[in-house]
């Protein structure tokens, strides 16, 4: 389709920052944290716990004025303690689809920016265990405050992956034996719910109001749709992958524990 | 347990407005809207849209200035519209109990006041056809201007019960031949994937932090929780809802339309 692609809008607070206790804490943990700026007349002790941590790990400390904070954050909900990052590093799909088992689920999303929605989608799929979240390249932030503050910070451990062209990414996972299951309603769309997901899965999602590009489509070998009430348009993408991916996930269940 | 509950935070905005083109055209739609405010600078067709629509259906409309608009919403994202509305109609869960099909859903809230999450679980309960989504009784707002917003509208579709103690409320389910299930994590608790579910299942949620209370995981006959790497401590309780109510209706489908 010739319709031009929004871009998507600039963000409010430099791409290298994360804020907020859970997303500072992940950064920490996961060793993407290179200094950490708090304000010292907090009264919350998981900041100063936070500070404690910090230190122990070799990360610089600085203490600030709150107003500094909220000037760094865009008067985002900081808490007291903010971390600037190191580049967080994108997974490689190729390799991805060599080192999968034998059941591997890789979710797609196309042309979904919002926050919220990316940042609940990287903490599912998390949860559920994926061997890959794959987004379109874009210029500026892939990952942005807002984005790892959704995610519970959980976006420090999600496989992301960033191609310059999703469907090229797509292709080479079907040459890699993966099966692409596209979320769009319409003629043609089997029933998610009584679906016989393929062992080796990627799963198209695409934003609420504009769906999946045709493109994407076109490259897809099954269309899946919820049922739902006809009242309702849609779910919310952040929801929706939540649902598809552990539909899946029951049919490939974890392996048990060693 | 002898914790005391928080309250719930004061809602920036009175109970009886809705705001935002979504929430208004359901609000519209639905019959809630007692009367509709706009601001007539707007460049937005859907909102003249939507000024005609209530005229054709006997609402009074009244042209504001867009700062009004902000007054009103407590500098929301008003778009440029704003319905006051009647008062919703809670559902009489006995009476639900006696109607109910074969198979039921019924999704219990427990403490989940964040607008956003309660939204989200109402959009997606009507769209998987659960019969009540059930909270407890509030001073104040039972559905707030962020809860209308959050659910696109469908919270003047969805069926809102708010009895006057929800344990009290599902021991009446019990009797009528309902089997709770509650979301939680810990000892005895069964992989929700592999869960037979019941055709008629109270699904009882908590809070994300807090969990749910002593006093309804005494009543629940089951509890479930969705496998997940460990790393992640709690999925979202809109998402959880969503793959839960998803996973129950897997196993009973909707009824072929007639």
């Amino acid at each position: 389709m010739g319709v031009p692609r929004p871009r998507p809008k600039p963000n409010a607070t430099p791409d290298d920052l994360a804020f907020g206790i859970n997303a500072c804490t992940m950064a920490l943990k996961t060793g993407y944290a290179k200094s950490l700026l708090y304000f010292g007349g907090t009264r919350n002790d998981r900041v100063l716990e936070l500070v404690q941590e910090a230190e122990a790990a070799g990360v610089r400390t600085e203490e600030v004025e709150g107003f500094r904070l909220d000037q760094l954050t865009g008067e985002g909900v900081h808490q007291g303690v903010l971390v600037r990052l190191r580049a967080v590093e994108p997974v490689d799909l190729r390799q991805v689809a060599r080192d999968s088992g034998k059941a591997s689920l890789i979710v797609v999303l196309d042309r979904v920016t919002d926050p919220q929605n990316l940042g609940a989608v990287l903490r599912t799929s998390v949860a559920v265990g994926v061997d890959a979240i794959v987004l379109p390249l874009r210029r500026g932030a892939l990952l942005t405050p807002g984005v790892h503050r959704a995610s519970a910070g959980l976006s420090f451990i999600a496989p992301v992956a960033a191609p310059q062209n999703l469907a090229m990414a797509i292709r080479t996972l079907k040459e890699a034996n993966y099966w692409v299951v596209a979320a769009a309603a319409g003629e043609g769309a089997e029933p998610a719910t009584s679906f016989d997901w393929p062992a080796k899965t990627v799963l198209v999602m695409g934003s609420e109001g504009e769906g999946i590009s045709h493109l994407l489509l076109e490259v897809s070998d099954f269309q899946v749709e919820l049922p739902m009430d006809q009242r309702v348009e849609s779910l919310n993408v952040g929801v929706a992958a939540g649902v598809l991916s552990y539909l899946w996930r029951r049919q490939w269940p974890f392996p048990p524990a060693s």
